[in-house]
């Protein structure tokens, strides 16, 4: 290795090493800090964050990058160094193009927007946050102006969360899906609707805990360099290749949400886990976008937890688990109730089908309001006509329409498409999957998902953060990212549940 | 505040972030961490140790501290800059003295030890210890040699444990402490024993915890700014005085150890906790040596927490928690089984009347290290000679003898003593609490510990690190660290005890 090279990777470790000792403070802060340690945890954040960034953006850095580029100009696609140097050459660029004035202003209009949000959402009165979002869009504005102009000024936000992806793209891809997903949901509306009152009785939490566990331990994901742990709210982090760890929560009212958020996030963990141990301590370990990631968590979760062989396989043992809660539900039954298909105000709690219709209403107030088209006092109105155009109802307040999410608040735009992506993403990938293992249906009865997780590690875990996210797709399946595949799941899945 | 003064505790809030950073990765190691994790962590606390350390030597934190010297000369020992600068200048001298190299040598070297210690306990080989020990001491040799000469070697390294400690101090009041705690041993071993077989019955772990946060509540620990977890060893740490966070373990063949050991490390963390806020991300905050705050964790632990009066109030509950297991013993039987005296091998679990002993034990041994008058090869017939001398007993193997310390694997030295000094200091406070507050026994015996606790806020925890350890006491009690008082004590509640 040059001698460049090696001190490159070596500011990088330190960088990273700084990033991740903020993770596990930020993992500490959800899972286990007391009320009263916040303020001191954030000034510790603060500073490894200040830290991290100075070094990241140091001069010396700049020139090592600069020499090295040249020295790999004309390599291979595959090459590790080349691809590690072009992403972190990137991620620099973006880096030095924001003062870190900005940044720290940003951090506390994030901080007051976020404040502002719990209470508005707490009132369900729009108008307390309104001035939050004001600034929060100004600094976005101001954020987008540090970089070259694109063909749509919303392209500059979505290239964070998915490098080299376009709004023009996103917009192309929502637009072939959006009057196909809709057409799925009327027909569904007009169906007999399925019964799930079982899932909603008393479900005890340590035996669906224990539940996921067992699952998520034949699913592959790795104890030995993770553990799972409960939080407010459920999430994937990971501190290396060898530490990555989930969270999960208990819904009273909604107890199955336990066992599938442990399966969504166990997803995220092992496609972090499967990241190449080489990868590690520079900017290509872990997952390459938030919407290939959001593919592995949703496959995990849906496209295998909610299929009829995952529960041709589990549903013995959790009626055994729950006689009493699963008295009389047959398998088909139950495998029905945790499919349905109900158009509903909440994102979160959103089936397959309607799931990606909240996340297009967002994009399209998103790019309004980038675009300044959109006057953001109007948003709670907009949010509502758009609630009854996509789903036929309209949110009773606030606080569960326009103010449910809290990404708005701390200035996040440009991530919420990347979970409708993701959701293609998973689809596409699992056509390709099931023509290179013909029988994947009945290793899945067997509960055998070896293969499976195989696949995936070869095929998009082990590479990290090598490819940007639309060439891994291309590469894997042949294409870009396209909504057909999702499009014939759904249809296929649903018309099967809703006899259509 | 002065421009420079603010500059300088902008730095040093910034070391002091790393470093508490860096003790979050820390418990969490021990704490949560998945068992493959250790080596990306490793590597994440040497970057953080290595940037803390760089920061704090750097010129400008060096000339800041020069200029403030002059600006706060002559200022008063109560001024909390003044000796802020004081601490920081003392820390910072010492910081500079000893090069990163050999700071990495150290770490290395230690990390080597602590390998070799392991193999050598578990297979009870003291010479495979040997090489590493020897290492050791060669580098603490040198470490020595970066300071200017003391009136004796040791004095460096105490100095790291103690402030302002000396060797020739130390030795004094072991002097004084000795004859009178082997007299009373003696005097003990030729009473009639005490009953214990009821602590050596199954205790459910369960119960035990809860019953120690009980009363460890009423203690004053404070929750909203704390918590507690199991780890495989005991301790007490803390991110900011807003976070400070205690472990225990479960020891089946000793249960109770693990409601004293609750005790113990909540006194640690009590004192963490009534650090001055203004203190914080500076080096005043925390405690201010480890003997002082051993004072404070033995005297929850002992002076309150195996005293008659405390299980006046608590063995009732303790009583009804564990029926069957004190079925027919007395309050009385109890107390004194809790508080028997046995000469015995290990160190960790000695009792109140032979602890001391095992630390003098140990300081003799480490001063010969030190000054060279000790071959190393011979340290475990040393070892098991002191054993008879003090004890009567010898080692049965070099793991219940010389091996039994994890500290000297790692190059602590100087370390042993603070653990004795915190005893006596611990007795020297309860005689001048208990004139400050005359009917403190019957407090107790009420479960009421807010008053003693006051006291300990205002006398010694608030002052975090700001007075010397000799200096505090001498403050409090209106003289320096003295034996008399704890043989006071021994004396009399042994006397009782055991109808000397």
């Amino acid at each position: 290795m040059s001698e460049k090279l090696k001190r490159l990777k070596e500011l990088l470790g330190e960088v990273s090493d700084l990033n991740k000792a903020a993770s596990v403070l930020g993992w500490d802060q959800q899972v286990n800090m007391p009320p009263k340690g916040a303020e001191g945890r954030g000034q510790q954040l603060a500073t490894l964050g200040k830290i991290a960034q100075d070094k990241f953006t140091s001069d010396e850095v700049g020139k090592l990058l600069d020499d090295l580029k040249r020295e790999f100009e004309g390599a291979e696609a595959s090459n590790d160094d080349a691809a590690m140097i072009r992403v972190t050459a990137r991620n620099y660029d973006k880096a030095k193009r924001v003062p870190s004035e900005f940044v720290a202003e940003q951090a506390i209009v994030a901080t007051q927007g976020f404040k502002a949000w719990v209470e508005a959402k707490g009132k369900s009165d729009f108008s307390i946050f309104l001035p939050a979002l004001q600034k929060n869009v100004e600094l976005l504005e101001k954020y987008i102006s540090f970089f070259p102009p694109a063909d749509h000024p919303y392209d500059t936000l979505l290239d964070d969360y998915e490098p080299g992806m376009k709004t023009a793209d996103v917009k192309a891809i929502f637009d072939g899906l959006r009057p196909k997903q809709v057409k799925l949901i009327k027909a569904i509306a007009d169906s007999k609707q399925v019964k799930d009152d079982f899932l909603h009785k008393k479900y005890n939490e340590k035996k669906l805990w224990d539940f996921g566990v067992d699952v998520i331990t034949q699913y592959g994901y790795d104890w030995s360099r993770g553990r799972q742990d409960k939080a407010p709210h459920p999430f994937e982090t990971s501190f290396n290749v060898n530490d990555v760890r989930i969270t999960t929560r208990f819904e009273a009212d909604n107890p199955l949400a336990t066992l599938f958020s442990t399966l969504h996030e166990a997803g995220h963990a092992m496609y972090e886990q499967g990241s190449h141990p080489s990868y590690e301590r520079t900017p290509l370990a872990g997952g390459t976008s938030l919407a290939i990631h959001e593919s592995q968590s949703r496959m995990w979760e849906n496209l295998v937890g909610r299929s009829m062989p995952f529960w041709e396989h589990f549903y013995p043992t959790l009626k055994k688990t729950f006689s009493s809660q699963l008295d009389g539900v047959s398998l088909k039954t139950f495998y029905k109730g945790i499919n349905k298909v109900e158009p509903s105000l909440i994102r979160v709690n959103a089936d397959e089908a309607t799931y990606n219709l909240h996340i297009m209403l967002r994009l399209e107030l998103e790019i309004g309001m980038v675009e300044g088209t959109l006057a953001l006092k109007d948003l709670p109105e907009i949010w509502n006509e758009k609630m009854r155009e996509y789903f036929g109802i309209t949110p009773p307040n606030d606080a569960k329409g326009v103010l449910q999410d809290i990404h708005w608040s701390y200035g996040s735009v440009g991530y919420f498409s990347t979970y409708a992506l993701g959701n293609l993403v998973s689809a596409q990938l699992w056509e390709k999957i099931n023509q290179d293992i013909r029988d994947l249906d009945e290793q899945i009865r067997q509960g055998n998902f070896s293969e499976l997780l195989g696949w995936l590690r070869a095929k998009v875990h082990v590479h990290g953060h090598k490819y940007d996210p639309q060439d891994l797709v291309q590469m894997i399946t042949g294409s870009k990212i396209t909504p057909q595949p999702y499009v014939r799941y759904l249809t296929k899945k649903y018309s099967e549940i809703y006899g259509l």
